[in-house]
């Protein structure tokens, strides 16, 4: 429609658009006319609604229309699109859809004009429970295990993980929440029929298939290096909170997380051998005020600020001690083990009065913890307690 | 002299001690006579004088001595205790002499009586610029490798390393001091001249010829647990910062880290793999505010909050685009590699306004990036790039 009236004046095909499609039409136009985040595309688009400032800048003559939107009009075919977008299983989401996420408004005038995704999941919905997972091209094993078992563990908790279907960090967790059937979705930098990095073919198309990858770039268009650093903008801020798994300093990734904070989302980093240059960009988000993340239990946490999420920290071995008062702890320290001692012997031990060993002991013999004969206290034989090491005194 | 008195009562060897060593050798007994701590002690020494209310105690008529400090007194030998220090080649210091630690005075009622040291070190001088090592006993290769060179790069740089002396990260961190020839002070929760853990006794002994070993407990006396958690608080107290390099969760570590943190003393945690148990309690530091410390540069920012220390990081090899506005990033994107294109095209797929373009190649071409022939331009061919990965897209 477009490509008929600007390129040439060759007879336009006929255009049976429903004024809702309209938009939807003139919204996938504006996508391939503009770069990500124009925002003096954004505010024209605005002020005239998508079609009337489409249908001026097929015009040309509004002085308000920049040079820069007419450049591409000879390839602006929606229809095409849409069509050739349906037979990939896709569709185009506009603000106002109900599968819209309303997150991505938070952006302002760096909102994406329309959404071009493929893959059944219902995306607002997923994301309500979402984090971004991401991090270094360049991974280490350790930073792919990690990344894998984190997505595995949030999905598996019906968390969706987004990602950017990069090599390293990102296919880990990509592959890791498919490998639970959970809910995962890739934001490319490039059109979703177009496939990059090239060895994630299959990955990407998986991700197709059973979750769903999406992008505000057009179809057929290639990445570049500002869509790939305008791309971490959305995932930032499709998610309610970002972990950065591996990162080198100063890497792409760190834009991500610094889209995040800026959003006021959650960013997490996942700490690494201080060895590990991968991990090296992720001790700097630490320092910076990034949440350490060592468990999906951690993630959890952080998309519950209100406290319902709060881990269970793992229950450590119980010891003899554990709950006693610390005049307690010193009495039970001036027991013995093998040869019973009179409460006078074991108060000059503990350098406690007399007194508060005896209502010490008193106390320990009601938890099994020492016994008496004749007015000497030893320790109890076969009390509960850890192995070998819990006799020694800890540091 | 005390043993003398309280003992039996058989007649006094002869006392020519001057009015200072008086309260020198009632200091000695204190500590003999309670264990660290003990509030009550602290603050019935401060109101009678160490001396008198040592007299107090001997006498055992005055209804504020608490009977558990007269347990001791047939133990209570200081002067002897003092002969045998001096025979090790050790001192004792009691607040006020020149070379007492006075950041130890923030401790208030749970001030130390007296510190049992052995070693030529100037104990207050090399407090000053100070940081203690500490960890978990079970470390793992990674932890202890960290401490040592953490604690060697620390000495070398002046930093004056202090620990426990126990196995683990506290041997690796004194051991690494003493690699480099660096100051280092083990604090015990025995007596200087016994030796805990039997296993680091030749390492105790290196530190007490060229570092420093300190406590506050009598020649004699074996830690218990209760002096392990008190030494701790002297480890914190003395130092300018804790570092924790390797710690279970809720471990004997975390107790000087808290008492560092209740003290206003810098906390420091070396992360490490997720997967390891060893930096777990490391993690639960960091999540709750600790810093994170990957080397020593890190901890000389810690000890430095005026800025004077602040660390240059590491340099990162300049990309083409370093510097670049982001228009100009879009616009060097867009000029093809091998055939040069005219800026209009250029535009296109940059999706930038052409004048735009044409001031963007302008700036590149300053830079030497790009060049022209006959209007249409080209990436420079021997422009000074990064290896291989250079030509790809930044995520």
């Amino acid at each position: 429609m477009i490509a008929g009236q600007a390129a040439g004046g060759a007879a336009s095909r006929s255009c049976p658009a429903a004024p809702g499609d309209r938009d939807r039409l003139a919204l996938a136009a504006w996508s391939r006319l503009t770069e990500p985040g124009d925002r003096p595309a954004f505010r024209f688009v605005a002020a005239r609604g998508p079609a009337q400032a489409l249908a001026a800048v097929v015009d040309g003559r509004d002085p308000e229309v920049a040079p820069r939107w007419r450049l591409r009009l000879g390839q602006c075919r929606p229809e095409r699109d849409l069509a050739t977008l349906g037979r990939l299983g896709g569709r185009l989401l506009i603000p106002g859809d109900d599968d819209w996420p309303a997150v991505l408004d938070e952006l302002g005038e760096r909102r994406p004009f329309c959404l071009w995704v493929r893959g059944t999941l219902p995306l607002s919905a997923c994301l309500v429970r979402s984090v971004a997972v991401v991090g270094a091209r360049v991974s280490s094993g350790y930073g792919e295990r990690v990344a894998a078992d984190l997505a595995a563990s949030l999905a598996d908790r019906g968390v969706t993980v987004v990602s950017g279907a990069a090599y390293g960090i990102d296919a880990s967790a990509h592959r890791g929440a498919l490998s639970v059937g959970g809910p995962t979705i890739a934001v490319l930098a490039c059109g979703v029929d177009r496939v990059y990095p090239r060895g994630n073919e299959r990955l990407i198309e998986r991700i197709a298939g059973e979750g769903c990858v999406m992008s505000e770039i057009p179809l057929g268009c290639s990445p570049t290096r500002t869509r790939f650093v305008l791309r971490n903008r959305l995932i930032a801020s499709a998610t309610r909170a970002t972990v950065v798994v591996e990162a080198a300093r100063r890497s792409g990734t760190s834009v991500t997380a610094r889209e995040a904070i800026d959003l006021g989302r959650h960013v997490g980093a996942v700490p690494g051998p201080v060895t590990s240059p991968q991990s090296a960009g992720c001790h700097d988000l630490l320092r910076d005020g990034a949440v350490c993340i060592t468990d999906a239990l951690d993630v959890i946490e952080l998309l519950s600020p209100s406290g319902e999420g709060l881990r269970r920290r793992p229950p450590v071995a119980a010891a003899d001690h554990d709950g006693l008062a610390p005049d307690d702890v010193r009495v039970l320290d001036a027991v013995p083990v093998r040869t019973p001692a009179a409460p006078y012997s074991i108060a000059v031990t503990a350098g406690l009065d007399e007194s508060t060993v005896q209502t010490g002991l008193a106390r320990l013999e009601i938890r099994g913890l020492v016994v008496q004969a004749r007015g000497h206290w030893m320790r109890t034989p076969r009390a509960p307690r850890r192995p070998a090491a819990a006799s020694r005194p800890r540091r």
